[in-house]
């Protein structure tokens, strides 16, 4: 095990390393809603993005098991990260002759930690999304009418999903100034995603339940004030 | 911190009373597709698993933005562990007055570990889902022949979901049996699920780029035979 200045310098070193490099990215560039929380990890010496997404509108041309027919670009129908218009997918759904599903994927970072000896990815996730199959071999199985309906779910879910970026960066920098002060590890307050503590009638060591699924419960509370929605994994460091 | 041997034998007195409750869960049993795997990992004694869903078929009648109208059971109309008829939702979704959604929600496994210190909790994840929704206060969004349509996926993801479980179950019997044997800790081996390695033309130390999205990433690839398809999530000792 590294001595610990000669860990930092060489975390310091691959954290330059990394962040010189081109974004290779399909956009090539940080979502603009997420680029402030982004520089606020970055700036901090022990933490430094791998990846990020501020949350977007997908529309997928695939089988039906959600793999792409084809690999290339094709596949892709639409992506977008503002509100969308029904007409833009009607549009979209005409180049499709698989089955195409609509999805919505909440905002997603992923974050190298120097501090976490055995955990040193932490991937930060809304659990907010929606998955819509909308077209069974090139032919449109829903009305228009559904389509409007469903991309004013998928464009509040978007707008929440801001909300819970910008909660998420207000717990973020609250942590990180009283780390400063007071010398204490970052430790992000998450109320509703622990994996098993969820339900007020269960204490924390209870033993195995069938179907206690954290992000479906956690999808019918509502929510807190001081939680900001947004699930915290750490991954252990070759994972 | 505690010496090795009181430490294991707190986490042995620890499992057996966790293990001793009486399941609080809403079926109050383990599902039968998990039974095995709860068995194979409760049998070791640095395991215990302390939820579980093998994957199901939930129709919930909720507002937009997927918190419940109301938290009692009202707002479960359906749930199922086995393929599901379009006959049993049309029935199910007569008693929704709110925005009903149908979710498939895939296997979920959470494992307290004895060995890894600052990472107690195991999540074990198919990030294989569904979120649909069907009707908008009251009123149905989708046609008949589209509900047939979504269970038939719905169904196949189930069907995909029971083998990745037994593909997983395989996976972690040999791992145990390569620990027995050759005293090396318990790996599964995750191709991927890197959160941030999965695309080939990136090296694992790539910096920020955006919208790298491992889970749907992972959709559009094949299922590769030695991949169990399944996210295995660390969470730190106070999640």
């Amino acid at each position: 095990m590294l001595h610990r200045m000669d860990h930092n310098a060489e975390f310091g070193r691959w954290k330059a390393q990394c962040l010189s490099r081109a974004d290779l990215s399909r956009k090539g560039s940080v979502d603009e809603d997420v680029v402030e929380l982004v520089q606020l990890l970055n700036a901090r010496e022990q933490f430094f993005t791998t990846s990020s997404c501020a949350g977007r509108i997908v529309l997928l041309d695939g089988d039906i098991n959600g793999f792409a027919v084809q690999k290339q670009n094709r596949c892709w129908l639409l992506v977008t990260h503002k509100p969308c218009v029904k007409d833009d997918v009607i549009l979209a759904l005409k180049k499709a002759n698989g089955d195409a599903v609509l999805k919505f994927e909440p905002f997603v970072l992923h974050v190298q930690c120097r501090q976490l000896q055995d955990a040193q990815i932490l991937a930060v996730r809304s659990t907010h999304g929606l998955e819509v199959p909308l077209s069974h071999k090139g032919k449109l199985m829903v009305t228009e009418e559904y389509i409007e309906f469903l991309l004013n779910i998928a464009n509040q879910k978007m707008e929440e999903n801001k909300k819970r970026i910008e909660r998420f960066y207000n717990c973020l920098q609250h942590a990180l100034e009283r780390e400063t002060t007071t010398n204490s590890p970052v430790k992000i307050k998450e109320k509703n995603n622990r994996p098993y503590t969820h339900k007020k009638k269960r204490k924390p060591e209870k033993a195995h339940g069938e179907c206690i699924n954290g992000e479906y419960d956690k999808d019918l509370e509502n929510d807190e004030d001081d939680n900001p929605g947004i699930g915290v994994t750490i991954f252990p460091k070759d994972y």
